[in-house]
């Protein structure tokens, strides 16, 4: 059983970090996370009008293609740990799908451009869509495994 | 500038809901979501190797593929809403990409199949990726736009 599914880019990512050198990656631990990361998305005009309403939500998940990433992984070390862990416990970019998602905060639309706080993405990165981040998502009590235990 | 990505299943949903119609979707807006409802993340043995140390996580993200969608709209009027909403601030499955995103509570791993709780995918939904869920994505004051004032 083998199935797969295709997906065109619907915006694409501003942000200061023009290479995966410059992203501190040890800031995954942080629940700060990447706050004061400014940055924008930038949503293609045919799509532009998936906008609509956006404004109200204060907190969006991007979705997005890791279009860099050269390696498929199913176990990595962290740059930031000392032992080896399975793909799908870690936020890596090089991921057997090289799916991303990031949390990002709201700050102001202008039209199809959406200013953002948190980004962890690179400067070019393809977005595949946007999504609003509800109370559902909040997870109040949670246990983060090895990345606690850093 | 049109780029496309193309992601296979590495795994596949078991779930209560056999239909989208089952799916009680005005739940969308409840805090506590879909957390009594029981199902099974299971990841197919090739990329199993991939949930080393994923037990020590209480929460996932699951990112998966609408593949029963069959229509892509930019705005649509959810089923438990009179008006017509922008789908980007929508978990609409019709969307430009038919990529689908849950969080769900990891409850128990049975070596490739994750016991969860949180399901509301329909049965058979192919997975996409599998990611931790992080300090950095628990958000304190949210604003959830119209849906908060359903």
């Amino acid at each position: 059983m083998s199935s797969s599914y295709r997906f065109e880019a619907v915006g694409v990512v501003h942000s200061p970090f023009k290479t995966p050198e410059e992203i501190p990656v040890e800031r995954n631990a942080d629940p700060r996370g990447f706050d004061d990361v400014r940055g924008e998305l930038e949503i293609f005009p045919a799509f532009a009008p998936g906008l609509k309403d956006i404004d109200g939500f204060s907190h969006l998940f991007v979705l997005f293609a890791f279009h860099q990433a050269t390696e498929s992984k199913l176990q990595a070390k962290p740059p930031f740990d000392a032992k080896v862990r399975g793909i799908f416990a870690t936020r890596s970019p090089h991921r057997p799908n090289a799916l991303g998602l990031t949390v990002v905060k709201l700050e102001e639309r202008r039209d199809g451009v959406l200013l953002v706080y948190g980004v962890d993405m690179i400067d070019g990165t393809p977005i595949l869509d946007i999504k609003p981040y509800l109370d559902r998502d909040r997870k109040d009590v949670i246990r983060t495994g090895w990345l606690a235990n850093r």
